[in-house]
């Protein structure tokens, strides 16, 4: 089984490996033995970074819904803007401290270059605020220094630490507001870890980081260059050597050009950072920020509080959307439409059976099943954890199997199919979807159950049922001992009185319709109630062959003994229309059912 | 600096940890120290896991569409349906057989449980192909022995084993056809990796795999259930536990439920795996399989050939959107509508200096850009390596600084505006974004430059200008001596003939002006040619002082002379017509841009 794989012409060569850029060597790392345990102090940068990746940026209105959004899920620290970039930011962040918008416990956070006037001009937007970050940057990657500061790396150090200096001059200005102090080495990820550590130390003894008003060092991954264990690796090793460790909080800012932003997040906090900055659903420039719900819902599959809410998901993801001008995608994690739905039959079958083993130990433990603990196959979180109904989650198409649609009559219309009217009935649905393909919905699998198997209400009151139709019933037993029935019965268009005898109801009526010249014998029978109180009906399912081959019938009556009589009638009325026989086909494809492996 | 986070009352105590669920103990781990340095064997499943997930599954038009597009892409495995468990696929991959459809070099794939009528019925849709794989599996997890197949370990490795007997006695039946063999146990993830390893062990020995012959043993993250360097640790195990290595295929399988489906995909891969099964753009069950584009374009990055053909990705995801009936985000990785974009201004300024450097190299190096190596800050692929064209690349919203508008200017109409002019320009563009919102098109900000500097062809003649225009212009000059203007000059409404003389047209020209009372004196003068050849015209920017306020204006013409002139009129227009100083803003603006840290 040889490999085939050809050459592509794709110009690699112009490419240099990420360990030819950078040199990251960590050869006693830690992290990978490490586990999460406890959520990470987050920071919501979607209305800068975010914002300024927009095709159609928000509007003021649109930032303040985006604000509030943050607020309520419960991020404490918001970068709000760039408000000596922007006079939109700037008009922002004031409205939020003169409206006074911002709650106590929430502290907003500024970029800002690391530039003279646009320091000042920061310092600026931020009077009155009960706290606030001032965030600064500036380049400090190899080839940043070299293309677009032409300048060395003693000079590129020097313009943040005269930065961070003019940021203490001008605190002094700021009477109400206490003011904090984060530094991004932008572009770390192409930056050597020598100097980036240099740079990053010299910040933190400007600023005199200390336990008690620790600096926060940001380590963006403005580009992501390598696999997300590199990353991770130079975390470590900056966590290892950044100076007054006690006294810097160490921050991850990941992007996602590669795709691996969350794993780079996840593998980085492992590795000794306290704090990740993103984006709601991985908005952001080029791929975006690292998406801090996948994040959050991730930690939360571990057993670990998020310390966000995310039970409106729908609703978060709605702000996001209009706030944003971006659909969230179908298969965004935890958020997407599709992500907690099973097209495939052995997913479905295997999601309802696990959705009846939690049933059944909530009712052993005394409990509801939403407190118990949580396991069913194909589905890492319960959707109404996060305020999704499990509607989406079966849905049924060409590839599907029995599971699917036996689970949507059971959760929509409270049948509970025996196995083998399951897999005739998903025969039936699967012929109609072979040949009109696309997704069949609930409603449309009713449909063709009803046709199928109940008589058509979109028909003629005479033509609704088949050959037969039991038009008045009556029956009376003794104890112990026989059932008589007297039947109003329709033979096609004549109607007739007939009586018959038998050791119950339904024995009686195999007895007229034999005597009718049918022959038929009863394979299976079951019964359920479908809904209770005062209009409870019952379900009826009765398997009989009629010509060697087997058919199933449904009644539904709320009289149990009526329900059963029709589910005959159904049957034998199904076999007779059969051009032909249907079994063999079901027989071979019973219980056929895709998997994603 | 308190972390003021909270409980969010989302319900973690539901969820038990990855790691009391399964236990993973790898401390001596190596692939952390690994890299990745050649293709893997890849596998695309579009036609099966990712054709069941879709709403709509593809018709069989858009499913050979499908298969066409990855023959042309590279791909020589290619899973392409589950025959036994829909006809439309059976029916599918009896098409691609009988009508000779599949390249000599492309090994089809065809998926069906561990069961005998499936199995059965598998081997009927393959024969006559030259090759196949035939793919088994069934699931292995905790979970899923309990609470699906209600089966112990025994019971469930016995359905493997019996499966693959099946298969050898069933292969001796396909005369034409070489049977390969692939074997998968499902839900991976869930499984204790003791027993996984031993349910694959017995299916090795009994396919008595061999290095001539070997079985690709396929390791699904069927649900992706931790972070991803725990997959990897799982994947580095089984790879040292696994019977004959030599004769195996070691194959992965990530699904994306975590957003870390290509990490674990790269990690796995390192940890000792030698294939990858995923999907185009990530498509698949919920958050879909992993996704290939991702992968193969991250080699790239690395100076790796993929083995895959992505010069078109454009064409490629318009193939995938048809056949999916699902769109590609604006943020997927590589192939997204906005991945290659750079709304904000310092991101903006880095990558106009980063092509120009390119510019220079290849120049100095006698060749095209298009084959040095790629070094463009924000941007780690060259866009038109995947067909992109430059366009989409920088692109101007309320966010952006000079560096996207001056872009713009030079690449789509050949002006090279100088540091300052850019400075002036942008902060006019950016008044106009803030005001009215959303993004400025490449059109836009011409439109926006010629109403600022130069006639504007949309008003009536006289109009098209401010308070002056030359109407008509002859000069003369001696060598080494003055130059003398002729001037029909439009002062509002009259007309005059005027003469000046200086030492150049453009001395001469501002003497005129003084002469006229506008107290005018040149600050700055740049010119360059526009382009080559009988056309060429000349741009010239002229900055002048008028009241203590610079103007820039800007001219352009045939003649260079003229050009000079009209740019001279432009300022002077420009600076009479201002209401009042537009400077100082631009001052405190300058440089004030963007930049995502």
């Amino acid at each position: 089984m040889k490999n085939m794989q050809q050459p592509s012409g794709m110009p690699a060569h112009r490419y240099t490996p990420y360990h030819e850029q950078i040199r990251v060597d960590l050869p006693d790392r830690t992290w990978p033995s490490k586990r999460i345990e406890r959520a990470p102090r987050w920071c919501a940068v979607d209305l800068r970074d975010g914002n300024q990746a927009l095709i159609d940026p928000m509007t003021p209105d649109r930032k303040l819904m985006m604000f509030q959004l943050l607020v309520r899920m419960g991020y404490k620290e918001i970068e709000v803007g760039f408000p000596s970039a922007s006079q939109l930011d700037f008009d922002f962040v004031r409205k939020l401290i003169d409206e006074d918008l911002i709650p106590d416990d929430v502290t907003i956070q500024v970029l800002t270059q690391c530039r003279d006037h646009l320091i000042r001009r920061t310092f600026e937007s931020i009077d009155g605020a009960k706290q606030a970050i001032v965030h600064i940057y500036n380049s400090t990657s190899v080839l940043q220094r070299d293309v677009v500061f032409r300048s060395d790396r003693e000079g590129v150090k020097q313009i943040a630490v005269d930065g961070a200096k003019l940021c203490l001059e001008l605190e002094g200005m700021l009477e109400r507001t206490q003011v904090f102090y984060e530094y991004s080495p932008e572009s770390y990820t192409g930056t050597e870890l020598d100097y980036a550590v240099e740079v990053c130390n010299a910040i933190i003894e400007t600023f005199d980081a200390r336990p008690e008003r620790p600096v926060i060092i940001n380590l963006p991954a403005t580009v992501e260059m390598a696999t997300p264990n590199v990353y991770a690796d130079s975390i470590e090793w900056m966590h290892r050597h950044l100076a007054r460790r006690d006294s810097v909080i160490l921050s991850l800012h990941p992007h996602n050009d590669r795709g691996t932003g969350i794993a780079a997040a996840e593998l980085g906090y492992m590795a000794g950072a306290d704090r990740i900055e993103g984006c709601l659903f991985g908005n952001g420039e080029r791929t975006g920020n690292v998406d801090l719900v996948a994040l959050g819902l991730n930690l939360l599959t571990q057993g670990i509080d998020p310390e966000i809410d995310f039970s409106d998901l729908d609703g978060i993801r709605r702000v996001a959307e209009h706030c944003n001008q971006l659909k969230v995608h179908e298969r965004s994690p935890w958020a997407g439409d599709l992500v907690y739905t099973a097209f495939s039959g052995s997913h479905q079958d295997a999601i309802k059976k696990g959705f009846e083993r939690m049933a059944e130990d909530a009712a052993a433990q005394g409990k509801s099943v939403d407190e118990i603990t949580w396991a069913v196959p194909y589905l890492p979180i319960d959707p109404k954890d996060v305020g999704r109904s499990y509607e989406a989650v079966i849905r049924v198409n060409s590839q599907s199997g029995k599971g699917g649609v036996a689970y949507l009559l059971k959760a929509d219309r409270g049948l509970d199919l025996p196995r083998r009217l399951q897999i005739e009935f998903s025969n039936i649905v699967q012929g109609r979807t072979d040949s009109e393909g696309g997704e069949v919905t609930s409603d449309a699998i009713w449909t063709i159950f009803s046709d199928e198997y109940l008589p058509n209400p979109s028909r003629e009151a005479e033509d609704q049922w088949g050959r037969f139709e039991l038009r008045e019933v009556g029956s009376s037993s003794s104890l112990g001992g026989e059932t008589r029935l007297t039947v109003v019965l329709r033979d096609e268009q004549t109607l007739r009185d007939v009586e018959s005898a038998g050791n119950g109801p339904i024995d009686a009526l195999l007895s007229l319709l034999r005597a009718e010249g049918v022959e038929v014998s009863l394979i299976d029978y079951v019964e359920h109630t479908l809904a209770e109180g005062q209009d409870a009906q019952a379900a009826s399912y009765v398997e009989l062959e009629l010509g060697g081959v087997r058919y199933w019938g449904v009644g539904i009556d709320h009289s149990s003994t009526n329900a059963s009589l029709r589910a005959i009638v159904s049957a034998v009325n199904r076999g007779l229309r059969a051009a032909g026989p249907v079994q063999a086909v079901a027989e071979e494809r019973a219980a056929a059912e895709h998997v994603s492996a």
